[in-house]
């Protein structure tokens, strides 16, 4: 809504005009890079322009808010701009897609200092680099609450869908589970350092490659974002199946050192713990694809018995119950 | 940040679950019309996934924040979403590009009713219709203050852009300039109404059907969103050259009438209000098109003289300064 510039805060932090910002932007996400072949037009037009694509698109949007999906005291600018990135990434990954670019749209306070969005940039631009897709336009609004809508867009020959798992598939995992949240608790005690676990949190990794890898053998892929219980219930409702996963599987070391520093199971954080962005997928064999880990199996829906079961090496098997994140609740 | 559940606050209106929530918004995006051709996969998997494409891609982002782009004092809820949605659709009709789909991230404060956010997806959902592309995935984020951003996906045989415009060129608009601006005004007033300007406001139009016929003519094209000046400001510039524009062929009945209700100039609000979502194209004879008026022309730049001047029935001219809208400032 037009109606006025709003008013000059002069002991605000130094902030640019929009233009201002936009020319810096730029300069940050494509300096030392040559436009990426598939770019016919970045930032700085009404809208980006790609290249025709000969396969099917997969397309997703994220938002992370300060103070919900991160903490600007818990973890710098750069690395909330690099998760935001890695967040909407991730979902590509699911999708068994490369990708093709991203578009961001900011919201920023008026606290928001240059240094700060330059900071949130370069994170964006690192995780960009990772994944190896650009970032190539996006929107900068005013509002009293930073947040980092993400869009992404990518391409397969088939995408790796939720409802596609049958009974008898192996399911499999590339990257932690748990970890990202034992991160979480450590940044918040702000005690003992777990460098993989902080990492985790942080820095998480969108697993394009482990999803490139999955969609010629798996039949179902989903990222885990709400935790692997809560994702593994989305995929096998989807699939009308139902699940047993193995304890032992899911416990690496690491999870077990970070868990006994924030004193907590490392069971219930691998089952519960979210925004890793592993990728979980279903399938004959994904067990022995490069990258994953064999962590349990599909089995036929059976009315009556629980959803998820969880066998521990001494043989006994427990039902687990979703415990997801919701939002709105 | 999965830090556990927020508490629950009974008193607050009824929402529901995340979950529940996306059921209902895809009900509501979806109930009696059948997938669109070009829709592998809607609403309910990690991301949406579209058909291929086999001309260059078109693709925007925007952002509408409530309090900074609109007031829900001053428009529906229905209103809002439809208005986000055209905003977006707006920099897709600018390209010349015809829209495959949207899609939409909203950050949902806990004050927003479930009855709220149905009529908030109720104008996206008018709004998808009336450009003949479906919100097709999106997603529901949790924070302090309303927001609404719109990713749009189209596709084009050659993407229209800013910097094509040569001296010679016409300058032509489809749709009403000013209009908008104006509606706000009485909106703000709350006192006489004036059903154009207020329809202007609250339920603009993403010019697809000109974009379209414009791709073929036109040399360059952008949309109205902070103001013909500043528009036209950056178009000009990126194609290196100034304009002179019409001043009688920016002044309509309907303008004049709104400008005398809110007490303003009507060319002032033709040159700087913002958030008509018209077209602005320059060609040859862009003024011949179909729903285009010729509002200008093109010249070559020289140095020192004003970008943009503005030609009055007297034979007079004047220098057009932009006073576009940057929030940042």
């Amino acid at each position: 809504m037009s109606d006025g510039p709003p008013e000059r805060d002069t002991s605000a932090p130094r902030t640019s005009s929009e233009f201002a910002r936009i020319d810096v932007i730029r300069r940050l996400l494509t300096e030392g890079s040559p436009l990426a072949a598939q770019v016919l037009l970045g930032i700085g037009d009404d809208a980006a322009a790609l290249a025709p694509v000969d396969e099917p698109l997969v397309w997703t949007v994220d938002c992370a808010v300060d103070g919900v999906h991160f903490r600007h005291d818990l973890m710098s600018f750069e690395d909330a701009g690099y998760r935001a990135t890695m967040a909407a990434a991730s979902d590509l990954a699911a999708m068994g897609a490369r990708p093709l670019g991203l578009l961001a749209s900011l919201i920023l306070p008026r606290g928001l200092s240059d240094a700060d969005l330059e900071a949130l940039v370069r994170g964006q631009r690192a995780a960009c680099d990772t994944i190896g897709a650009p970032l190539i336009g996006g929107n900068l609004a005013r509002g009293r609450e930073l947040s980092i809508t993400t869009t992404a867009l990518g391409a397969t020959p088939r995408p790796l869908r939720r409802d596609g798992a049958r009974p008898g598939d192996e399911l499999a995992l590339a990257g932690p589970v748990g970890l990202a949240a034992a991160g979480l608790r450590l940044a918040q005690q702000g005690g003992p350092v777990h460098a993989e676990a902080l990492a985790a949190f942080r820095r998480p990794l969108a697993r394009i490659e482990a999803g490139l890898s999955a969609r010629e053998g798996a039949h179902a892929g989903i990222d885990i974002s709400d935790g692997l219980a809560s994702d593994l219930g989305h995929l096998i409702r989807a699939s009308g199946i139902r699940a047993e996963l193995d304890a032992a599987a899911l416990l690496t070391d690491s999870l077990r050192e970070a868990a006994t520093l924030v004193g907590a199971d490392p069971l219930d954080l691998a089952l519960h713990g979210g925004e890793d962005y592993a990728l979980l997928v279903a399938g004959p064999s994904v067990g022995a694809l490069p990258g994953f880990t064999r962590i349990g199996r599909c089995m036929a829906g059976t009315p009556g018995t629980p959803e998820i079961l969880l066998a521990s090496a001494d043989g006994r098997a427990t039902a687990v119950t979703g415990r997801g994140f919701d939002h709105f609740t």
